[in-house]
């Protein structure tokens, strides 16, 4: 009855679930992908590239840290590093009151966004003609009328790439859509745009979105800004990246297993996953419609905290998405107060009992702990009883329906699968249809696991708990299979902050210890996943992690992410 | 593939969906229910018993109005009138007052309630001994602190049987339960105790909830207070006939295809069904475990809508449910003021396209609506273009386990299967299992509609629809089919208030005109419920409508409806 693929088998054996018709793929989509792609070198525009060092393949070899040569090789000038360098928080507020305009942070960012491209590949698209000339009528505007459009006016903001744009090509990652020209800007795309923003680059995700990773077959990879050999994470993967680089001043992900955090984690900025129901996903263009076992949520990446809360704050109490779709709840964004230290108490998630983290995590763990306990934070160990569990139900929940949607829009071009999506596609029991029947007592499962968490906060007064966002630091293209820290809270639908410690790897301290080389693989996966860490691959790796509230408290996450972030752990990603 | 059973098949065939095995149940769960029944005429206290004023029987088949003999026969005492007919707003303030002593208050109710059992049969269980003792540590613990224990302090509240009570059998309507000891109080339960609710009785529902009706083999039927020879309504029947006989000064129902409503409607009072996820469902004992696509919702039943606002704003910012059960949103009650008439925009359904109602509820809709136009509400007429989609769609969310559960619960017993839980077991494709693909498509009709009857809203700047409850007043027993003016309400997931508009059914105005006998009939389902209408047989049943906001604005359904009802109606269902 079931068709389960073991992890044997999918690493020995031609994997299943391959729909591709390489001759149809050929001869009708990739020369459409090839125009689509034509398109976007066009429109890079010579005011605002720059020559690589070297050839990219070089530098992704050799380990390149973009980020510091942008500052080393003082690839903007200094007004621009000044814009792209604030907060959104500040640049709308020096908008607001006549002292930037919209053109001149329009142009920096364009400038920044397009170098973070011609080295992470973070672009489907990208359009800053029209950025900037939406930002002069944003300028314009506030000259006649001697005010703003909205609390984001003129702020550069990037988009996922399958966020619906009116009369924009929005193929979703996937070949068969190459020709699909939105007909209506998502709900997400008009709120973000009535409130001021201004859009001009669309960023990579991979097939299916089921990857924590990037690959397509639009754009192959994206890069890690900090590590060129390194992946950008996924699905928000060119998100992560652009935001990151600081080529955008927020971002919009999308994450039904760690899409939002992994790629703002792995890639050097924050990213906030909210609880469901509270961001519109309507009018996206992906594969999981009427899958509600476990909910995709759309949401922000940002490079400080209160960036992320200014996102959150203005979408739903300016921009009511419950007015365009039915999903949103009418719940207003509350400010809350930055709590004290000694106020709160945060169970600490060291190791799920399912993959072992990597030494750059352990010590990310570490340090941040003893700098919470420093400042007065009680923290408590939290053992997750059931990650197992949770684990193999989510997988269930994404692949129930056999992937009949994702395979449906997959066979349609006959595109080629990459590897990692093919993983994902295995996933649960891949083609295996499920029963409605046997979808409700997955519910169940679901819900008996939140009733433990819940129990969890509640019966210790905890109010957060902190884990490792993935048992590694961002890791090597193609190669990110265990998804167990990230989904878990997807299945919780917990309100998650993947956040920056400030650390980054270092190839002489994470090391594995002697007492490291003793442990026994708890499964394959883990021993995969461990092996695949070896300290000199992944020089200067950002090492961060994940702060989850209770379900709907996503108000109190991002305060008392304020404090731990800014005043306890002093991290400022807009300084270098 | 489908296995659909059409109308004709369960009218003139042996119908499917028979799980009984008579043998298993005559031998073993029979004399269980006996037994659980004797149980109940044991708890029936001589001094809240009255001697029928004849045989039921025959006050059944003479159209009995019980209410009306309430008062003339004098059945209470001045007093007990006086407290009985007060609303819960009242008797908790001269509770809290010091004016009035629990112990009073609940004897009043106790009686009335056994009064009203005695004519309806609306008790599975009474315990009004228990009752009273609880009352009495109530006023003892008044007494000795000067204050009470919580916002209900003192309130005698009735429950639908489903809902757990630590240490009592919980059988949901079914007799593989009869011997079911709850572990312990449902959420719901737990929250209206915690604000001081006394529980006393809890109350007949129908096998599988699925029934507009009470039919199970507990109890039989439940019958209406104000025509015997009529049903309760269902499936929160005898809820319906012991609030509505005033028995209980709220009383907790819920309703996933119009079972708050319905019963409500039919048999007398209000009944509200809140918006998903703003009350609790957990602990309670049904057979929808882990479906999601059409949430049932437990909600209030009163006689006046500041009773049923008292109601959610306790629950929700006292008892705070998300603290027990993550599956309800941390969303406050919000204090809405009474908005103008002038202010107002209302929509009106008149007939739903698929089942035209009867001559008293044509006469009530007309009623109301002269009514509101005259106090300066702007009423506008809204056509249903999908109300047979929604009601086709609605069918098979409910049954596309195949009726997985509550096949397996009917089968572990043997009981024998009502006629309209059959009826229902055949709705959609009946024990056909869907796939979860095919359960996912649904979910999309139903998002799909969601957006048609918002855009209604945002568009047409329209603050609620007003429509039939159904096409009848309250049917005879084992006579209700058509669902589809309430699970509409369902599908679409708006807060509906089913009200009364303080008519009753009469004989000579209420009857088919001679236009009406020239209508063709534009279902089978049509016909058959248009011919059980003969105006003769629903002598002064209540007429009820029903009051629907926005998603989630249940507050504004409720601060409306108390100008509508309380204002422009002057309804009072205290006064007789």
């Amino acid at each position: 009855m079931s068709k389960t693929v073991t992890f044997e088998q999918f690493l020995t054996k031609d994997p299943l679930d391959n729909y591709g018709d390489i001759e149809l793929y050929k001869s009708k989509y990739l020369p459409l992908i090839k125009k689509y792609n034509q398109r976007l070198e066009e429109n890079i525009l010579d005011e605002y590239k720059i020559d690589l060092p070297k050839p990219r393949d070089e530098l992704i070899a050799e380990q390149f840290d973009a980020v510091d040569y942008l500052y080393k090789a003082k690839l903007l000038t200094e007004r621009e590093f000044e814009i792209t360098d604030s907060s959104a928080t500040k640049i709308v507020s020096e908008i607001a009151n006549g002292n930037w305009t919209c053109a001149e942070v329009f142009t920096a960012f364009a400038k920044r966004a397009t170098i973070a491209h011609q080295f992470t590949n973070c672009a489907h698209e990208l359009f800053t003609k029209e950025g900037l000339e939406r930002a002069k009528e944003l300028d314009e505007y506030y000259k006649a009328n001697g005010k703003t459009v909205g609390p984001l006016h003129g702020l550069p903001i990037s988009l996922k790439e399958f966020i619906s744009l009116k009369g924009k090509v929005t193929h979703g990652g996937y070949a068969a859509f190459v020709e699909n020209i939105a007909e209506d800007d998502s709900v997400t795309a008009k709120i973000l745009k009535d409130a001021g923003a201004v859009y001009y680059i669309r960023t990579t995700q991979p097939l299916t979105l089921m990857q924590l990773d990037s690959e397509n077959n639009y754009s192959g990879f994206t890069k890690n800004p900090f590590n060129l050999l390194l992946s950008s994470g996924g699905s928000s993967s060119g998100e992560g990246a652009v935001v990151s680089f600081g080529g955008s001043t927020l971002g919009v992900g999308s994450d039904i297993g760690g899409s939002i955090r992994s790629p703002a984690g792995f890639s050097g900025c924050h990213g906030f996953r909210p609880t469901t129901r509270r961001i519109s996903n309507f009018g996206n263009v992906a594969n999981y419609t009427g899958q509600e076992s476990v909910s995709p949520v759309t949401g922000p990446l940002g490079r400080s905290v209160s960036d992320i809360e200014l996102f959150m704050k203005t979408y739903i109490n300016e921009g009511k998405p419950w007015n365009y779709d039915t999903w949103s709840i009418p719940m207003l964004w509350r400010d809350v107060p930055k709590p004290k230290a000694d106020q709160l108490t945060i169970g600490v998630v060291r190791d799920d009992g399912f993959v072992r983290p990597s030494p750059p995590i352990r010590r990310g763990i570490d340090v941040v702990v003893s700098k919470l306990e420093a400042a007065g934070v009680k923290v408590v160990p939290f053992v997750q009883k059931n990650a197992k569990l949770a684990y193999e139900t989510v997988h269930k929940m994404y692949t129930c329906d056999g992937n009949d949607e994702s395979r449906s829009l997959i066979a349609k071009s006959g595109e080629p699968i990459p590897k990692l999506t093919k993983w994902s596609l295995n996933y649960g029991d891949g083609a295996r249809v499920y029963t409605a029947a046997e979808n409700r007592h997955l519910n169940t499962i679901r819900d008996d696991l939140r009733e433990e968490y819940n129990k969890f906060f509640m019966d210790n007064k905890v109010d957060f708990i902190l884990s490792p966002l993935y048992n590694n630091v961002a890791p090597h293209s193609g190669e990110v299979y265990n998804w167990s820290y990230t989904s878990i809270f997807n299945i919780l639908d917990l309100p998650t902050l993947a956040f920056q410690t400030g650390l980054r790897q270092d190839p002489e301290l994470d090391v594995w210890t002697e007492e490291d080389k003793k442990h026994v693989y708890r499964s394959d996966l883990e021993q995969l996943e461990n092996e695949n860490y070896k300290p000199d691959e992944f020089k200067g790796a950002p090492i961060a992690l994940q702060l989850s509230g209770r379900r709907y408290f996503d108000e109190e996450v991002l305060a008392s992410a304020r404090l731990i972030i800014d005043d306890i752990l002093k991290v400022d990603l807009f300084k270098h």
